[in-house]
């Protein structure tokens, strides 16, 4: 960590779901000196039980903290930013585990909070919800973006950055909001949709108890998001509209181009088209990546240092490290190998 | 068994790739007298060395079977039953695996093998290919389609349940030909389309790399099979073109709406579909089954039986088991129970 090890952080976790409680249960457990708070008295009382301090009043959580995650639910996160902002000092990190980080960065930048708010998403999750389904584990390792921002902002970036890495193991992925909601459309956004699609075309369907008798893995694994609550869904999928329904454009041609070659019974093109398809997959499983470090000044505009990671990001790489010496930030990064 | 421990089975599995070697593992670990060939003499070569005997020429393999699993590609089917079916005798009951059930069973019938051809299709698989892929338990517990027919294919019938009960804890789901297509077609078949077009999606996306940074569970869920060899795939879905393309429309129509509320900006609108499209993830998970027997005469025209074992595989229900005695057959079953 930057600035010391985690347990010397005092961290607040605001929202306890499933990734709020994650983060939470997780910082608990490595000794960070954290608080929590949930506007559900019952998961209030469900937090203090698992020994984690949980006062009733939200400022009681997140005053005198060096970084709060705010972890509730995506429509809630504007108004809980500007309150937790009113609660905490000038030097408190914020940050957001949402799935789309554009409006929310937007928003930041209109209440002049982008200095200290440092937009996030771990992807990482599972189809149940709340604290009860939380756990330590849940976004270990996980890739994890954060959205730097230069000048003043690329200090609580940094800082932000060691402790996700330190704590979390976490692939600390930089990027762009605009370009984080791109990609995640189609990561994670469209494939909700898609999922959605099929489980509701199965419970439509009058086979529907034949169809889940033969339900092995394509089935289970290509519904298994759709059993995700269905506000947190929608939710997601609002928070990201055009970006969600451009790629999902992009993916229903496609389906289109293998409907066509089926309705043909035109095999070479068939497999032609999975062929393309399966290539994903293996670049996917079979990914390689080069590690380097990048040394950039600690004072000035960060600007290059910005566009660096923004680029790292776009290029499918991550950071697994950073330390701040007495003129420089030094990144340790992984990025794909070229073929 | 019905007749007789699985032990004294005389069986032979006709190509050896991921399924087929799969039931050879099985069957041989199981202590069953089972041969196996398969038209690649590298195959074969790797399959004694497993210690199975596989003979070079394919009459010896299964001459003197009393079943014989054919698991090649989809489009050799007919060519290898028709020339099985003239090295084998009478008593020697003949099945396959392929993904589709009403083609094959309508050829077999044009070759007057109805009563010792059963049509099956094991619900399982993997993305990776071939016996080295293969693996005693990969079938294990699966959901087992069989196709029984009225009148001497019965007997088939019962004795191949009874076997595939006893060596791989089968749950076997009796279904019409037909009604397997059907089912298939959205628990298996169309998912594979939305899994190709997804992963095609992303392998033509500017931010292909940065889009695989952040696979998380539902894109790499959603994906998975389009890991499958193409042409696997391929012939998958163009043996059972009308119906998947019937239900492809099914699933676009629900993605229609999912993107028409979604464009509208509709929360309530598309909370209200994944409401709905999470009801069949929900009975998925909680499916709860009811046991009981059923009882029918041993011999007779066997339409009240078949037509029972239809009802039972729209159900949604399968077989754990059954017994022939001197006079009847008796089936223990499970069906889906009522709400």
């Amino acid at each position: 960590m930057v600035d010391g090890p985690g347990a010397r952080v005092r961290a607040a976790v605001v929202g306890t779901g499933l990734i709020g409680g994650s983060v939470l249960l997780r910082m608990h457990a490595a000794g960070v000196d954290v608080t929590g708070w949930d506007p559900d008295e019952d998961t209030r009382r469900r937090a203090r039980r698992m020994g984690v301090p949980v006062p009733d009043l939200l400022v009681e959580a997140v005053a005198d903290r060096d970084v709060v995650f705010l972890c509730g639910p995506l429509p809630t996160l504007p108004a809980t930013l500007v309150e937790v902002a009113a609660m905490t000092g000038d030097r408190c990190v914020l940050t957001d585990v949402g799935s789309t980080k554009e409006e929310v960065a937007a928003f930041a930048a209109t209440r002049g909070l982008t200095d200290r708010f440092v937009p996030g998403h771990p992807m990482a999750g599972t189809d149940r919800a709340g604290l009860t389904a939380a756990g330590p584990d849940l976004l270990t390792g996980a890739a994890w973006v954060l959205c730097p921002a230069p000048g003043p902002a690329t200090a609580a970036f940094r800082w932000l950055a060691g402790l996700l890495v330190d704590l979390f193991e976490a692939r600390v992925v930089p990027m762009s909001p605009a370009e984080h909601d791109s990609a995640a459309a189609l990561a994670s956004h469209v494939p909700h949709l898609l999922a959605g699609a099929l489980a509701g075309a199965v419970q439509r369907a009058p086979l529907r108890d034949a169809i889940l008798a033969l339900a092995a893995g394509s089935f289970s694994d290509g519904t298994r998001v759709a059993g995700t609550p269905a506000e947190r869904t929608a939710n997601m999928l609002l928070g990201n509209r055009q970006r969600v329904l451009r790629e999902l454009a992009e993916v229903t041609s496609f389906l289109d181009d293998l409907a066509v070659a089926l309705h043909a019974g035109d095999a070479p093109a068939l497999t032609a088209r999975y062929d393309e398809a399966r290539a994903s997959r293996l670049a996917l499983r079979d990914r390689r990546f080069d590690a380097y470090d990048r040394r950039f000044p600690l004072d000035g505009d960060h600007v290059a240092e910005v566009s660096w990671l923004y680029e790292l990001g776009v290029a499918g790489g991550h950071l697994t490290g950073l330390r701040v010496g007495a003129d420089t930030v030094s990144y340790t990064a992984r990025r794909p190998a070229a073929d």
